[in-house]
């Protein structure tokens, strides 16, 4: 019996005149892609295109909300109210599954980006605003959240309001022996070596096993293994990922198509 | 047999803590609101409040999408590609869909806003650019353009592409014996006696009757009227429409409801 | 000897087609306007106006810097590095100084605005991203910084710079015997009787004394009495603050020209 | 005695997490940096970190001042009026000011970006709403105006108000007869070939001659240049224009150093 592994990457992250990651190249590599929604980055002719270009290479698409921040890059906390992270992912979400009608495909899932996605780890309000939306929205959108212990309480928003929630793991971070991100703050917290993170997400999509920084090998549930694409290198590291897999008799595709 | 008319107006567009319009007040007079998405006024939270509003007074619910110019209102002409034009409608037609999912409902028109809506009189490709974009998202959903002579492209470039397209008259705007709109430029274009702009409306709706700047009677077909409720004696003049219509048997409805 | 006090209020934060506030008719009762700058509220046209009619009725003229948050309006803390807030500043005050130059005047003092003065009270590094701003700009400036227990560090680091600080207190809020203000989240916090707010305003501006929400009177240093004129009871009350103030006769005067 | 000509390229155009252009790289071949101010492109931290750069290398501080339009890079033409445009001008030049005195240098001029310039060239109540809105600011500034007959109304406006107008020309633009650019819509409108770019720009340097698109030689008073530096390519071509300049004994000096 085969494994099945989705990998996903965040696109469509151009904004106007201005040029960020390599969307053509790395849509080559991975099943499932986080497209911007415009709050953080991303505008509306970003999403026309970037959504075609997926469709064309049969990526399952998702919207990658993220905080009204564009100076910022979505990547600071804003203290909005769960009401508020509620309205700002439904406009978001709505917006891009318009372009996946003009496309002719359905949207598949749903991640938030940057400090929202931290921010629903650490706030049940927040994650569960953020579930609340997608459930209104469309409730076989799935819920991108992440693995291992830290991740528990914002897949459980999501799954106690019956949504399908796919545990994200992030081959290229360390994780501690409890099963949480090590902190960016730390040294050894990202991991550089290509061929250590592709076996990483081998261990991940075979068996449900990272090695933590301690040396313990802890198990954790994982459906999408998150992969970037910004530079050059990162995209040599996808496509090393991809192979790696592939070789071990794992299928990548979409969360979508999983089951 | 009964006459049936749409009255329409612009709603939701406050904008965080800003506030344009009454609302809640002029929601118990109209039978189509026209609710800005977030580029020229509207944001999240205030599309959320006012679809809901919208849907508890039984209120057809339209977007109104603008050119990306909040500081400007949407009210200057912006030179956007037709190209650039489908992709800004498109993006903010699937925000407001999302918020009707939202409350269960289902978006029923579109009319672009201000500078927008000008340069789809005056401009084929911009029309078809907007007629595009609802057709690609759907195909059920009304286009309202110009009624009269003056916007006969507007409508052609939705009825080509198979729309149900909803002729718009402006009962407080003073017509040439051409059909056209009298330019605000020039004297007497806007009609502010509240009982002839009620009387206009009447004619308008029960005849398809207009009486030109110049003493002409003029026909015009017309399915929805738009009125405003910017200040306190604008809600007057709608309830006063509103009354007329109805002391002479013409049904107030949605447009979505008026087969 | 007589005594001197500044009134201060936010003026200017409407936004293009949106109005906020009644600064024309509460310019009339104030000393020092504290003018958004285009981030939280506030555009260019907005500035030209409000600095316009400040100049025409002496009042001291004030940038009113916040986070980058139209939406928010400045009310949301935003995560953002001592680097970030001081180049923000620096934008802000440098767009009101070319607009104080349009009209022949000067700048008299800095405040920033909402979220971002309440995180300058909490964090050292802000404040001083803030001062060093200031400082960068133009040393002449008045740093507005909260009086009181609470205000310390945020004033020390104006002081330390070499900056004039202008100690600024609330007669609508409720202080704690230790002088700091009570907390919006606790009853009683905010002081909505008119006769009483007044009333307050006078023992600060006359003995430097507050009676604390237990009864004890304390004595803080004030120069800048912060009032509000967002709507018609608000300029009533500002009214009635400088009447009471003008016949115990405090002279009621720009921080400028305090000395 | 030696000729003396500018060389300006538009810097600082990155924004947030965007890059654009090689500012850094540019810097060395060019004597004056026209940098965005925040409204087409640029932000504070990118105009804090340019002029930090510009100091260094000694390159001539410009603004340079768009259309409120950061999704169309400031390229589309927008409806604003003279006194918005008057407004927004001020704004910017004063946000970059700021920068400039907290690096202790002095701007030295103004260059409108984009369609605001094209706006300018065509239209007298623009160009003179820009002239004004300098000379409001800082009358020693200078106001960078297109060169040749086509310009003549744009420079005017600016001269007839005491400014000092520095004629810009563009090497890699052909010419008509009549001394106007040749439309970008024409064939041969842009020049690519490096080599002709830099000999161009020696003789509108050396002579103030330019050989129009039908061979005639026509005379042209420039004191500024416009080079590109948005890519490796435009790079090397800055270079090759100073070193071609600089064997011909033609001094590369900022404008404000020219006389």
């Amino acid at each position: 019996m085969s494994k099945t592994i989705d990998l996903n990457c965040d696109m469509g992250e151009s904004f106007g005149a201005y040029t960020i990651g390599m969307d053509e190249q790395v849509m080559d590599y991975i099943s499932s892609a986080n497209i911007a929604c415009g709050f953080h980055a991303g505008d509306p002719g970003v999403m026309d295109k970037t959504i075609q270009m997926a469709v064309k290479k049969k990526v399952g698409i998702g919207a990658h909300p993220g905080f009204p921040d564009l100076l910022g890059f979505g990547r600071r906390y804003m203290a909005c109210s769960g009401e508020e992270i509620r309205q700002y992912m439904t406009y978001q979400i709505g917006a891009i599954q318009a372009f996946c009608k003009t496309h002719n495909t359905n949207l598949q899932h749903v991640k938030p980006h940057g400090a929202l996605y931290l921010h629903a780890v650490e706030d049940k309000d927040a994650a569960r605003a953020i579930a609340e939306s997608i459930l209104s929205v469309d409730k076989n959108l799935y819920f991108v959240a992440l693995a291992g212990k830290k991740g528990e309480t914002m897949r459980r928003m999501g799954e106690e309001l019956g949504l399908k929630v796919a545990y994200e793991a992030f081959p290229d971070r360390a994780y501690t022996k409890e099963g949480t991100l090590v902190s960016r703050k730390e040294k050894g917290a990202v991991i550089s070596d290509p061929g250590l993170v592709a076996k990483r997400a081998l261990g991940m999509a075979k068996d449900g096993k990272v090695t933590a920084i301690d040396g313990t090998v802890i198990q954790m549930e994982v459906q999408t293994l998150c992969v970037h694409g910004d530079n050059i290198h990162a995209v040599d590291l996808v496509k090393n990922i991809k192979n790696l897999l592939e070789t071990n008799h794992i299928n990548i595709k979409p969360m979508g198509e999983a089951s």
